[in-house]
């Protein structure tokens, strides 16, 4: 923290370093992004929080020097402090731009005053110097009731964000500047026009006067006066109607509007200062994961007037299709009109193409000024304007918002005409939103409400008529041909045929790593997990929400992207891979130094996996082929056996059965590495849970059915997660192992002879101490003795890293594996002590009150989790250079664990075969920065 | 490992070393010395274990050097290459005591051939050198058929091993020098004796032929002779006795006895080295914590008889009482007998009192060499001895085993004596020894059979009638005033009542940190644990092993001390603390540098921890209170509340109850600290779990049976260990903790008004992140604000270290605390990803197999959980120097894990009341050994 330091050091005593404040300023924006790469460096674990809290710190010391930055003084980099849209009205001047005067009062000004209540030092000098200066550049006054300057007041974070005060337009009018203005334009009804919309926004934005009472009024004067439309009143009217608006005003606040203009700018500023911290912008930082404590800028411009009659008007554009990505000016604008009236939707606006009808030197000059938009910031943008008597202003650029698919055509686009290179091309894709190509989605262009919301536990839309049952769900899409949406409390692995047959499901617990939700993720298909305002009665084949009913046969569709759940059948979406798509994936691949695997557990899963270009297997689970209908019962015949010899006559019959599995694996695999884990679940997973079921099996295995619940009383736990299950089951019952290594390494040498190229890797579960793993081994050894001749390719013999005492102990294991594997779904769980079948009754509160910054399930915690992994890479590299190291949690396929895989050195990452293209993205992403970092 | 790498480096070709190899190999032992301090200081981390197999290496490069050390050479302080028995003659030889001529051959030489199966490299050189010598000493020959010398051959490890191979007397002896030893005798009797003997000895131990066929020989022949007595036997009767035990030998062997000398030798040592890996050695060594790698010694020690007539004579005495402790010559001696005569229980010897009459001269030789041994081994000696026709010969000396009351008596006798000082009296201590004096025991005066045997799970004896309801429990102690022992599959906390009625539990699931085995240490009542061979059908009232049937009301008797269980009422002996103790304890106390706090939850508990000197209190289960009989249905109330209203009414009234509680505690703890733990364990708890119980509660809270069974299944968790517990639950029902916060307050005001000094510590559970303590700490300050005018002590709050995020985080964590706490149980279960509850399934075959060195929830697993307690030591005094931090898991009392904790500097240990006597001494003497290394 050198700088921070220095910087600390230099300026201890506010008093006396006036004299360096300028020539440091400017220099202390650098400073502070070295610091801040400093910090990000030092420490490794440490998550983006951190970073803003230190930087906060500095913010204090920071607003000292400086609080205001005219538009000539900043520059399209200094964000942080300016805000986005100070930072680019600044950057605007300084291309030539014909940007309306003003200045930025900085993000630290902000914070230091809701921190402490108070401007910073020295701030109102500075805010006299800096009106003085717009008003001897406009040749007008604030407050003058001659020659009038008005003011828009803007607030403008880092990050745009919806939530905040936006905007108030005309500020510094009152009854006597009101006639200065008249003066001005003589234009008296866009002077009055002017006015009542001041003291509309003002009150509504600053005094928090419902606006509706505003509208009211509004309208009440329309109907007075016969007319439909605003632009029809008189002068008189928006008179009347501004003396109503006061008289609305004061009754709210029992005070007077403000009529002094110093007054209504010193409100205004301090309302964009409060809006940071209203509920809203609160919420929306919270669901964008934007931190709270950056602060927003306040942009203070002089106005200018689309509201001048018909050669005025206002506008937005953007320099490309933001919907299509085409390169094609896209955009709306209004004549006659002020920015509000844009969005309010009141009059329909026209397209920017009528323009050049209209104005066509203005057209021909926003052209001009598009393309040196575009062209400097290298990337589409989406422009603000305003036309006051045919003289064109640009009020705001910013980056224009996309859709995925635009976003990969003008990515691909911009690289072929030069502007961009690959490498900014694919960090300019937001991986999440991959997802939503890979997907069916909603057809959002019909409007739907609906009636719950879960955790969008795996992407995509599904629709279907609602069982409760697996068996049901086999049963109507076999007999009836009719696609079903599964319903359950919670999904076990006995529900596995029902979840394949249904389109989606919907739980009403669990977390986002929930049976349901990794299972479904795994097979691509849609679900909304822990949906806990509905009531599932399974055996009553309903779910209730409140008022709602929902039975057996109703139908429902269910967006696993958003979580929410809605009645009847909606319209869906496919969309197709397009070939913008197909080249970002290609150069994704290029750059990307990780390997992407998959974790698929069938051929046809991998085969999916590999057309989205997966690496290899990551993580093939081989207790969810134990769950199959020709064999489930031979797995409850091995689980239930009174003696060894039973025990191994089903697991004779189960091996040639995983054998045929693994033959299918390692042809879908051809060439490719596959890593097989040994069974993980405990046993009672597979024994059946209803007394139906159980009457099955028992009349099945020809037992009695009081003898069959003893013994599957015997095998309850108390703690299932931490019980008996992973290599503590291959321990205690080595046969099983034995017998899924002879079908691996039976599998693997039956397809060398076939021609294909296996790379098999044995992966051992929930290994917490070495002398398991060497336990497991020594087995291993023993049963493939046999073998050994007919072994003519090299496996591997590894373990998954996934309880943290294997972490902390990965020196010892690694001397003992070829590779280790984060399985960071549970190595999460254990170093949290947190289920996440359990999770569900104080997660959303957590996530709410911020107590965890984000669902550790969804993303890695870096800070504790993310110091275990690195931790074992460490440890374990040191004692074994040569060791494989990967993950194969969920956590692989998500983009910000992505990038700490890279971080922290791991060879490869693994995820469901749907998420595939993510991860590769990601990885790319993930190579990119930290080449561009060293 | 400098040293380890000079020997190494100076050794790397042994022939070109050997003009070296003799000065080197006296300094060899120092330089080990010092490579084992170097490597345990190296790692705090690594167990003993490691030490051992490392200097394992070193000693397949030191057999190169020296294979076998005359008496002449050794000395007491080189066990580990002489074994115990060795290097003690070897001292007795220093100190001119009358040891029969011999030599040891080390350790290194057994493991080399262990590992190899051959000599190392110049052994038989070395055995003739050193046969050489002691013949040239005595004046005899081996194998002489004039003047004979004949060879004893006993095994000796480092640490005495009962498993193994013990001795063989009169080696050397065949036909032929049968005749040599009655030439050099003159007493043929004696010399066929010890033939026949000989030939018995080393059929049994070197050649494995069943002693009981020998037996049976030597009965046919005093039946045939008509004599009762082997003394009665004649010469001719042995000669014929020997032709009958060389047919028997080889009739279980098909070789001929070997009659050889040098190859009887060389099958005895190797027998012996054979014996280190026999099944009752590993047993042994297994249970009583010893490495496998060790290896043992070979002692070959020339013959002196005790069997050549009335004036010759063997025995075996302590230099005091071993049973008291008492400053008294005692043992036991048997004229005209060899060694093994002593043991075998034919003849009844005499007391040691006796040899005054018979051999006065003898006897005060003996005594003059017990208190030279005494005062130079300061400590007390078991010695044996033989005497050869009037002439004394010492065989053995080695520290006397004895009761834990002697070891106290002993200790503090010889610290009056100036013999030793107090450090070493309390090093001598076995601090689990003191245990046994803490708690009745069954007389073992009297022989009984156990008919199982589980985990020693609560130290102590105790004797009832079975039942196996809780409220049976209740009911026979109240109305039948009759003892109970509470018999269950496992308890849970609804058994409390029970448990409080009972005299002692037994359970068949359940490890040593299970709810039986935990709540019965607090208790201090003997339980007995995951007595897995017991089936126990609690719904028919009775258990069952194997064919026998315990049914209710039956009486059995439970060891809580070795986990025995016996059928029918054994004798119990209740010890009372001596004054011995008192010292001991009194010198402990000043000696320890750590803290020694109680886990305790109730006034009459800390009374009992408070005269056993305990500090504090570590942890008061706040929970545990929720359980009594006139609060449950209130918490019942408060948890099934459907409004908070409710809630709040039913936490009001559990207020004054709480509140009650906790000042009992802080009356009983009177300027003592006591740490409150806010409520911990997940909600469903305290719901009742029997249908008969559900229909108590629903009852008697006026609800429908089935709406309350639903609400009670919406608690139900798959993992209830990481579910919605600890602070997760305090943060989402903030109501509870802050009634419980305002008990602990407002009890330590009005017990501060009372005059009562208060130090109460509020501990939050299970925080895994900064922001969980943050949360509740808010809590704190917002519910204690009207109290702060009357709060005129110091209260801290702080937080349970039990999750390894927590661990990890430490830094960020200990900002917000005041003090930390480790709770290893839940510590170690996360750090493991083991249920305590389910570890039963595996847990043993683990231990077995060796695949855990020790049961992680018995002693803290230091690799994995230590270093994660290292890194919150480090971490948490770095962010917070001022942070109090101990520990009040099980492992607080446990005499190995109190020296760790000592190591990483914690502030105090807290454990059970009856476990605090343990923790004090475990603590002083963790104290003396750091003043030592230091």
């Amino acid at each position: 923290m050198g700088i921070l330091k220095q910087i600390k050091e230099k300026f201890h005593s506010r008093e006396t370093i006036s004299s360096v404040k300028r020539e440091l300023s400017s220099n202390l924006k650098d400073s502070l992004k070295d610091l801040k790469e400093e910090l990000e460096n030092n420490d490794c674990g440490c998550e983006s929080d951190d970073v803003v809290v230190d930087s906060g710190d500095v913010g204090s010391d920071r607003v000292s020097l400086k609080s205001i930055y005219s538009f000539h003084e900043g520059a399209k980099e200094m964000k942080d402090l300016l805000g986005g849209k100070g930072a680019n009205l600044a950057e605007m001047k300084r291309l030539g731009l014909p940007v309306p005067e003003g200045f930025t009062i900085t993000t630290d000004a902000c914070n230091f005053f809701l921190e402490t209540g108070n401007y910073p030092k020295g701030f109102h000098d500075e805010l006299a110097e800096h009106l003085a200066e717009v008003e001897s550049k406009m040749g007008k006054k604030f407050g003058d009731i001659e020659n009038p300057l008005l003011f828009s007041v803007r607030s403008g974070a880092k990050i745009s964000m919806p939530g905040m005060m936006d905007t108030v337009l005309n500020l510094g009018l009152n009854d006597a500047v009101v006639q200065g203005l008249i003066n001005q334009t003589g234009n008296a009804r866009c002077a009055y026009d002017s006015y009542r919309r001041f003291i509309q926004m003002f009150s509504d934005i600053v005094l928090g006067v419902d606006h509706a009472k505003f509208e009211h009024a509004l309208e009440g004067m329309r109907e007075v006066r016969g007319v439909t439309s605003d632009i029809e009143l008189t002068v008189e009217d928006f008179k009347e109607l501004i003396s109503q608006y006061k008289a609305i005003v004061f009754e709210a606040t029992r005070e007077q509007f403000p009529t002094e203009p110093i007054k209504q700018l010193s409100k205004a500023i301090e309302a964009v200062f409060n809006s940071w911290t209203n509920e809203r912008a609160i919420t929306y930082r919270k669901l964008n994961d934007i931190p709270d404590d950056i602060g927003t800028a306040v942009n203070v411009q002089s106005m200018v007037f689309g509201n001048k009659g018909e050669t005025s008007g206002t506008g937005v554009a953007f320099t490309r299709n933001p919907s299509t990505g085409e390169k094609k000016f896209y955009g709306e604008f209004l004549t006659n009109a002020q920015g509000e009236d844009v969005v309010a939707g009141i009059r329909t606006p026209q397209k920017i193409e009528k323009l050049q009808e209209i104005m066509p030197n203005v057209y021909s000059q926003l052209i001009e000024i598009k393309d040196k938009l575009e062209q400097h910031y290298t990337d589409m943008q989406d422009i603000e304007f305003t036309i006051e008597e045919g003289e064109l202003y640009v009020l705001q650029t910013r980056t224009g918002k996309r859709t995925a698919h635009a976003a990969l055509r003008v990515a691909v686009d911009m690289v072929e005409e030069g502007l961009i290179t690959k490498e900014e091309a694919i960090l300019r894709q937001d991986p999440n939103m991959l997802n939503t190509l890979l997907h069916p989605s909603i057809d959002k262009s019909h409007s739907y409400e609906a009636i719950a919301k879960g955790l969008p536990a795996s992407p995509g839309a599904a629709c279907g008529i609602v069982v409760f049952e697996s068996d049901d769900a086999v049963n109507k899409v076999e007999n009836e041909d009719t696609k079903v949406i599964l319903v359950r409390r919670e999904t076990s692995p006995e529900d596995i045929q029902g979840m394949h047959a249904a389109e989606g499901i919907l739980t009403s617990t669990g977390g986002m790593t929930s049976h349901a939700a990794v299972v479904c993720r795994g097979m691509g298909k849609p679900c909304v997990a822990g949906c806990s305002k509905i009531r599932v009665m399974e055996s009553d084949k309903k779910f209730v929400i409140g008022d709602i009913i929902v039975k057996e046969g109703d139908i429902i569709t269910l967006d696993g992207s958003t979580g929410e759940v809605i009645l009847g059948e909606l319209k869906m979406k496919k969309t197709e891979l397009s070939g913008h798509f197909r080249t970002i994936m290609d150069w994704a691949k290029d750059m990307k130094t990780m390997s992407v695997r998959t974790n698929a557990d069938t051929g046809p899963d991998c085969k999916i996996a590999r057309d989205f270009d997966a690496e290899g297997v990551g993580l093939c689970r081989t207790e969810h082929m134990f769950f199959e209908e020709d064999r489930i019962m031979k797995v409850r015949e091995m689980i239930l056996s009174k003696t060894d010899t039973q025990r191994e006559a089903a697991l004779k019959e189960l091996l040639p059965m995983q054998k045929a599995d693994f033959k299918d694996i390692f042809k879908a695999m051809d060439g490719l590495p596959v890593t097989v884990r040994l069974l993980d679940p405990p046993l009672h997973e597979f024994l059946p849970s209803t007394e139906e079921k159980l009457t099955e099996v028992a009349s099945n295995m020809t037992i009695p059915k009081n003898e069959l619940r003893s013994m599957i009383n015997q095998l309850h736990e108390v703690n299932p997660m931490l019980g008996h299950r992973g290599c503590r089951l291959g321990i205690t019952f080595p046969a099983i192992y034995q017998m899924q290594v002879l079908a691996i390494l039976g599998a693997a040498i039956e397809c060398h002879e076939e021609g294909i190229e296996v790379h098999p890797e044995i992966e051992v579960p929930l290994v917490g101490c070495h002398s398991e793993l060497k336990a497991v081994k020594a087995g291993i050894e023993a049963v493939t003795k046999d073998l050994r001749p007919m072994i003519k390719f090299d496996y591997k013999v590894g373990t998954m890293i996934e309880v943290p005492r294997a972490c902390l102990t990965a020196d010892e294991i690694a001397l003992e594996a070829d590779f280790l594997s984060f399985g960071t779904n549970d190595l999460t769980q254990t170093t949290f002590g947190i289920s996440r079948d359990d999770a569900g009754k104080f997660l959303n509160h957590y996530l709410d009150k911020k107590i965890f910054p984000a669902d550790p399930a969804a993303t890695i915690d870096q800070k504790g989790v993310g110091r275990l992994m690195q931790m074992t890479v460490e440890l374990g590299r040191k004692a074994n250079p040569n060791i494989e190291i990967g993950i194969c949690g969920e956590h692989g396929g998500e983009p910000k664990s992505v990038e700490f895989c890279q971080k922290i050195g791991l060879d490869y990452v693994s995820c469901s075969p749907y998420r595939v293209p993510v991860a590769i993205l990601a990885a790319a992403q993930s190579a990119i920065k930290s080449r561009n970092l060293s």
